[in-house]
């Protein structure tokens, strides 16, 4: 794994879903000099709306191409992110691993990062995955992301033939807050990302699932409004 | 990884592709007692009658669940299997890794099987890669599958709490050979299966490419006739 903004002039494959962290990833990886092609997955999420912000934020970013992969994790239900029966919880941030919580998600993601890079022989992928405010997932741990690299280069054809694939998750130990200053700093416009689970059908924000709480919590600490659309002032 | 058959009365996820390996990983898998969910995957391949060889594989012996999940993985290319335009070869075994390599594809089933396998609370994982008659692929060896099972262990909420997920690859160190020896033993009937990479409308193999020219050769070796339908007598 590799935290850190490396080697211009490459082609990586950016994860974007389409809220604050990976759009701050993919400006990181621009700013690093990398030609990003971005990846967006529909698997069944209730919050879609993410994946218009993925394309705003892939065409404002500069990403050299955007395809959007379609995926039916709702067709094995377990979390309140694709099952509509279990309601997204409001209550405040808690401990353990939340309801919101996607099985395996990330590794799939990771997977078809890698399917991706190998036909387009980038030896880089990018997520913006985060164990600070990371709200209990398992697969957003550096552990994680360390293990993946090292799979990913037992995997393919690019890791057998002695060509080493890096898995960069430059936000893993970043606060909610230096993301913002970060993606600030390189010009990001957060008003066009939506990291809400629960968005209205404009694209508002509930201000209340635990991602609207971290996201809240995070323009307070720099001391600046978030410029996205909220359903009503929270 | 575990490469034997363990602990009964377990429900176990079982990666079907409905080719002569995977049905012999289901026998085994059934044999030691495992409660069999299948999963399938119709991700584009040109052989897609596999997948009704899967179905009748699973409903024959004794799975519990058959499930299929579409993901399009022609979108990425790269491939004879999900490319129309790049033929598969059929002029024999060749070294080196062959064009019929879908890019991360083990690493994309397996994490499909994860994601599943958290739902179902099941800690086993079935698949019937092989290193010995692989054909080249770089995620059919034995450390691709144990660098999986240490990602599985870090990337699920099991995982985190202490139970340990399992890669079971039962064929792992098999000739094709002995793949078949053991799955007539198990009474699995080959003949519903399909191995072949371009199967005529009919289900009926070529005979000629690389999964064929490896089938063929196992029967042979075996001294029995595959009792599974070819175009033309070979």
């Amino acid at each position: 794994m590799d935290t850190s903004s490396v080697v211009p002039s490459r082609r990586a494959v950016v994860l974007l879903s389409g809220g604050l962290d990976s759009a701050t990833t993919l400006a990181i990886a621009r700013a690093a000099g990398f030609d990003c092609c971005c990846l967006s997955l529909d698997y069944g999420q209730r919050h879609r709306v993410e994946l218009e912000a993925a394309r705003r934020v892939a065409r404002e970013l500069g990403a050299s191409e955007h395809r959007l992969i379609r995926l039916d994790l709702a067709a094995f239900g377990g979390s309140a992110l694709t099952d509509h029966d279990i309601a997204v919880p409001t209550g405040g941030v808690g401990g353990g691993i939340p309801i919101t919580y996607v099985p395996a998600r990330n590794t799939i993601m990771l997977s078809l990062a890698l399917a991706w890079a190998e036909v387009l022989e980038s030896r880089d992928i990018f997520i913006g995955a985060n164990a600070v405010d990371y709200s209990g997932y398992p697969d957003c741990r550096p552990e994680f992301i360390a293990a993946f690299e090292r799979l990913a280069n037992l995997a393919t054809k690019a890791g057998v033939e002695g060509q080493h694939m890096t898995m960069h998750a430059p936000l893993i130990d970043s606060t909610k807050a230096e993301i913002i200053r970060q993606g600030r700093a390189l010009g990001v416009d957060y008003a066009i990302t939506v990291s809400c689970y629960q968005p209205d059908p404009q694209g508002r924000a509930c201000g209340i699932c635990d991602s609207c709480r971290l996201r809240r919590a995070g323009f307070q600490a720099v001391g600046v409004t978030d410029p996205a659309p909220y359903a009503e002032a929270c």
